[in-house]
């Protein structure tokens, strides 16, 4: 049986909302069943119809939404929360509230105080909760991370992480284009610009791949672009509980670059590069040895990896699996309920409700960092 | 409503009848309905439950399945054939005698004299056919074939293409894997082995973005591998019509190499660059400029491209996306149907069944020019 | 006639000692006459009598050096000091006192008040002082400054530098290594360790090329390597004059690093980077348009490339190459002589003792951002 | 002491001749005393007081210059040859017959008469030869020849070799550019074209790297360009004597590329690449492992690229310090002379004129087979 899946969210021409849908189709574990895909009740069914939703099941209301499939027989399991950041909240209350899954987009909330409330509710709800960082979902950032639990890299000194976009590096925003809209408005966006569109991932995947936690930080933003009143662009350095340290790099205004996720980790042993545009390989280098590339379903994969991998080496995977890994993950969770939640085990690896509330908290510590003038903070909430 | 899909081979573990459910699934234009996934009645029965198969349509013969899907009410529109290149036509056949629309792996049939039967019948059935050649599907291939429609190279000169593989370095065929086992038998491949798995896409995809038509070739072919009698490697010259030189080279003992498609076209105004391991970029060198990168899903893409693109630039899409074109592609044409078949139209970019025929040709003639001593053969049949 | 050039330090064996003379020899504008090339006075004599220098002008004694060549008629015109940091302004300033010219290895002293000396004796004398800041001599740093210059990139907004290296990831300095002790000893290479050695050629690079000047920074250093009294890595913010802001990271225990210096610059129509490794190209993106690669030698290069460039496209020039370009342009400023000191014009691109003096404080502010637990401080000494 | 030399052809604004010139001088063995830099008698003296030559060694004629410096007690040890190719035989025959060592570009002569005359010469005369195949030179490809040579690559079994450029796409020679005049006009050049410019230099390097001897082959060549009779693109099928295959591709209607040699050998345990436009790297994969990256200087380069490497790694050397490598081995040859010719022994490994009748031979059966249809003729003279 499929896992009967509903979208908050969405609605035909939304460019997030298609990324979920296929993510959840790719490997037929989930049938979407139901749907609020917009606040606007024409644009609401027509999505819906085009999406082949029975009539009454497309909703143009997330709350009665929540309320009629929390009661119906044959009632979602799991809903996907695919929204601008401060319309996560409200949603994930409702359906948590009525009993069913949810799937969040990131970052978690708009606000630290709201992505805590959500983290408390799945605490007494009991119930899944995934936020999409996708970009964890990657083979060959779970090789990363497998490599650096397995001692690969030895103990970890430095870690550079950047996440350059050129998409914002003009008055978008003021053209109508609606993804720049919401993104550099405080009231939809919340206190991050590119910290929270972008910054949150790079954040995410650095303590996802090298299990090192961050405990304080500094920030310097700047928005570049006249009139803006969010941050286009973050320098941040970032002190590990271990002693490492860090710099990330998150900008909305860097003429040039597509989606340019980089991460690179150093260690005492070995040193390790994954980049996003060219997900299927990570650069290995051993100290003292010639620099390799390991590659996604090649001969020096390793277990995490293969476990998400779906075709040979050399055929290429992108970005719509990478995303559908996190899918299948939480296939398996919802499946497996109500055994014990383990989003936070090893072999689970959706990003958590913690995960997500990480993530806010970035993003205020780093705003408040910088209209301190760039001071250090310590990431204790 | 979804296009009803059946399925020839492809048994659970099989990988390309994964990649063609992936395929089809991706764009939620078809429902897979019925199967013939063996001939092994077990292994059907099983492949089919795993897929959700209702019994009754969970098949071990394929002319049975022929019969009776193409007279049921609800019988499948499409059948997916996916066995290996012996058992192409005999199948193919049935189902368009049943009135039933083909997609055909590649090569076409394990002879020219199977090839062209099958020509024959879609000319006298008037169904539609396809060919999954599926690097014509990657959208920097559309575009790169549009650049050159265009004028943007001017007159074409020279085509480097290659497609070199490590996998077949060893006698793996003795060690029972399956892939390789019918791969390098002719029995089931065939008269050519790298010649018919990897170089008849170099060649299609030859065709396919340069527009221009081969009409002589010279090969030599080796089979270096202690025992092996097929091809694992082959060096081949091209002439074509408008007297533009060429080579190609397949190999499967190519150590380093994943699937490393590459193919590069110069004219006498420009040149342009793909390589189907990181296949969403195109390079292109206008004369005295400097070498450029156009992107899939940016600024420099263009219509073909833009048409065959899911996700914003930087956001990498692969080698499922692009088969899964193929299968959109064919789509818009079922849906057309009876609308005249118009698969060798500029819009409807899948291979069609002269285009199945053309790669087989290729085969025998390369194998001739090679058992000949290495000299040049007409590629008039 | 060839410019007559003495040398301190660089006896047999020494790296950068070997690198000044192949600079100096390349363009057939030196003759090396004169040396003291070790303090050690067997050594000193060995190595002048490899290298072809007459056994009276062989010294063991830089003073005695300057003294005698300062006097000969037949004097040497140039000295090049490349002795390690902190034995830097002792020679230089008894070379100045003798009438002198200077090419002195970077940075420029031990200290900030020997900086500063330095500069006040080349006030004072009038006479010609290099600082080989040698990554500026590649032509495409130059066709970088130069685009910036030109105003293609708009107002600059983000500077990325970086200069990672592998070498020092060990305790390589209790070995024995000479290069690896004397740049771990705050007694010969200074305050700063990865900064001095390395960060300050970043530095100098980042405000080389853009045009920009570094009105404030925080450090973050560390000594990653158990028992070293220097940085091995330094994590540096930078803020620009004109509201840009960049990070600079130098780091000699980034594993699988060679000599990774790499620039990007970031402005509000187009951005650039430029890579050591590969450094006979530039990554020019303009805003909206294709990514493209300007080269050395190309029709795409600029007249500033083009003045140090010695080769066709596509035939490599490297790092003597590139060092050999400030030891020609120091060539054209020395014949030029007594015409006016014009070490800051555009024409004459050597880095001047002011460019030296700028370094050190580089290093001095960050060491003292870093020990006050990682603040901002201005540049403004 | 230095080895005294002598230049024919090389007039100032020659590109080959300064590229001798600055490799003679970059590691100091050598002294230019004389020259017969140009049969313009003006441009010769003037070309030799640019280069610092007494006027008494400034001839115009070189066989005067053979005959006179022949005699002189501090006559020229060595002469470089850097004409035309048709100009190659003459002068080397001239100073063979004086007693002088001869270094001359390749390829050797224009006809293979000539170049078998040269061989016969060199073999009575017992002087030293080297023919400029400079890219033997590097140090990557001095490692991937040792490599081979020790087996790391196991047994060879597909060689992929091409030297694509662009510089002859349009009718350059018609403009009155010299060097395209005369590399395209076959009075000057002999039968080849761009076989006779890179293709020898493909060639060579194929031998010089793998150790294994071409047998046979089979050309096809092409003139793209309007009104010209040479090749601008040749595209050849190679043979190997232990059976291997492989594919050489020179062509200088190649849009995009500037000076792009690569080679590539796979054998049955390993494959290796070099490109010339990124030396200082080589790709080595064995079987089943990662992809790695020897790097010149680095820890994993072997004794045969440590001998010709100057700088430290990541520190890139470029052609002039390849091209510098075969002066200086030759100068080792010179200072041992009168001890046997060991110019074909693996330590000594500067071309030998066997090597340079070797590339004339290839010419010629290339041409030979191409004006027979493309045809497979043995290399057997």
């Amino acid at each position: 049986m499929k896992i009967r899946l509903g979208m908050v969210g969405g609605g035909t021409g939304a460019f997030i909302g298609e990324v979920h849908r296929i993510a959840a189709r790719l490997d037929n574990r989930y049938e979407l069943v139901a749907g609020a895909f917009s606040s606007d009740s024409e644009r609401a069914k027509q999505s819906a119809a085009a999406l082949g939703i029975a009539p009454e099941r497309a909703y143009d209301d997330f709350s009665e939404m929540a309320e009629k499939e929390g009661t119906r027989e044959d009632g979602i399991d799991v809903v996907a929360i695919v929204t601008p950041n401060h319309l996560h909240h409200a949603p994930a209350k409702c359906f948590l509230e009525a009993g069913i899954h949810v799937i969040c987009d990131k970052p978690l909330s708009a606000s630290l105080e709201d992505a805590m409330d959500l983290e408390r509710l799945v605490e007494e709800t009991g119930l899944l909760f995934a936020v999409t960082y996708n970009y964890s979902g990657y083979p060959m950032v779970r090789q990363a991370r497998e490599m650096i639990r397995n001692g690969d890299l030895g103990n970890l000194r430095v870690v550079q992480v950047e996440y350059p976009q050129e998409w914002l590096s003009t008055d978008l925003e003021s053209t109508g284009q609606k993804q720049a809209a919401w993104r550099t408005d405080p009231a939809r966006a919340g206190a991050g610009g590119s910290l929270g569109d972008i910054g949150t991932h790079a954040f995410h995947l650095t303590e996802f791949i090298t299990g090192l936690e961050v405990n304080s930080l500094l920030a310097d933003l700047s928005a570049f672009v006249h009139g803006r009143s969010l941050d286009d662009n973050a320098q941040v350095m970032l002190r590990f509980a271990n002693g490492a340290r860090g710099s990330l790099w998150a900008s909305q205004v860097a003429v040039g670059h597509e989606n340019g996720l980089r991460i690179r980790v150093y260690g005492d042993q070995a040193s390790l590069e994954w980049f996003q545009e060219q997900p299927n390989q990570l650069k290995f280098c051993r100290l003292g040895e010639a620099p390799q590339y390991v590659a996604r379903g090649g001969n020096t994969a390793g277990d995490a990896a293969n476990a998400v991998t779906r075709i040979p080496g050399g055929h290429p995977e992108g970005f719509l699996e990478a995303f559908a890994n996190l899918y299948r993950d939480f296939a398996d969770q919802v499946e497996a309920f109500p055994a014990r939640n383990t989003m936070n085990d090893s072999e689970l690896l959706v990003p958590a409700v913690s995960e997500g509330v990480k993530g806010v908290l970035f993003v205020e510590k780093a705003v408040a960092s910088s209209e301190s003038g760039g001071i250090w903070l310590s990431m204790d909430s």
